[in-house]
């Protein structure tokens, strides 16, 4: 059966991103330095249209978390940019650009209606039921394919908490933010993990999570 | 030169102790399994004069971890068992039982004056002058060895926020706790991690990180 799994990059003391975020800076203060692991691999670079890059152990996690996805979901935060409040603006169509790196339907939990968006390969799709409801359309989208729940921390949170979540993958960072958006915020009661693996890599360390039912 | 190092057991979502901490229960409630990977060992059970356990990736961690500590340092309440306010009752001799596996001069930050404790060849001396007198103390006992800073959070808090920790290492157990004592609390301005190495052992990760100054 497909699964559902999240993965993200998180300092050491358990950020997403760092402190004092704005539409000028939607990862805080040192955020960006979560994200220099991935943004230096060869993988990620030709997924963006860019050349050159590094081949380390971090390519085959990146190549792992790609196989098999067949929908995505994410919060509104994470399509929008950060920071911004209210109904949509229709001319803003997210900050990834014309070429979206997911090439699946995306689904994006928002309070407020929007028609689909499709940017080349990916349709993003605007869920107001949820968490529950988008995991419905994603599973049915993704058919066999696993969806992949993209962040940001309180859309993740919210999975684990409602038990929705088969496995979890961290890429901890070297780094102590001292604050920002917090992941595994105030989770309880207590969630077991089964610890699947671990990968030692250039400026990270991955651990992969299934969660114990 | 020595190092000043920490290391610690610690929940996915950054706890050392889960919530609901007591006299009862210093640990709090789930913190006792952030230690099942340790005591399950061979190496923890022959120090603690028991038989039998096992040998596995961690085993060569804890080694390393004791190789070469010439002092300790711990909080109060480590030494206490946690849970007890005010001046010591100095019939209590700490929770470490007659024969504390330390073996080298461990220094106990207090608000509370007390004559050194010696049991079996552990000496136990207590400093209200904070961790700069204590780590001064620490660093003339352990000669050329290292000082173990052994916790709890707040104690290796003060000591990272000080800048006196040249190395951190976590022991990272599958579980999230949602609540306790967590370590890297609201610790600013961002302080800079190199990764010296991760180790992949059953039921826990160790990460040993240097601080960058």
């Amino acid at each position: 059966m497909s699964k559902v799994r999240a993965d993200i990059s998180v300092s050491v003391d358990g950020y997403v991103a760092g402190p004092d975020q704005s539409i000028d800076n939607p990862l805080g203060e040192g955020g960006e330095g979560l994200h220099d692991w991935v943004v230096a691999l060869e993988a990620w670079r030709e997924a963006h249209g860019k050349k050159g890059g590094e081949v380390n152990a971090s390519t085959q996690v990146m190549a792992q978390r790609q196989a098999g996805v067949g929908a995505g979901i994410m919060g509104r935060n994470m399509f929008f940019g950060g920071g911004r409040t209210g109904p949509w603006d229709e001319a803003w169509t997210g900050w990834w650009g014309e070429d979206p790196p997911f090439h699946v339907p995306t689904f994006v939990l928002t309070h407020h209606p929007r028609e689909p968006l499709s940017l080349s390969d990916t349709t993003f799709v605007f869920v107001t039921g949820g968490i529950t409801s988008a995991l419905e359309q994603a599973r049915e989208a993704a058919g066999d394919g696993d969806v992949l729940v993209h962040g940001g921390a309180r859309t993740i949170d919210q999975f684990l908490a409602a038990g929705l979540l088969d496995e979890l993958e961290l890429h901890v960072v070297p780094v102590i933010l001292g604050g920002g958006a917090r992941l595994l915020d105030s989770l309880s009661p207590q969630i077991n993990l089964e610890q699947v693996r671990t990968i030692e890599a250039p400026g990270v360390t991955h651990v992969k999570y299934r969660v114990v039912r």
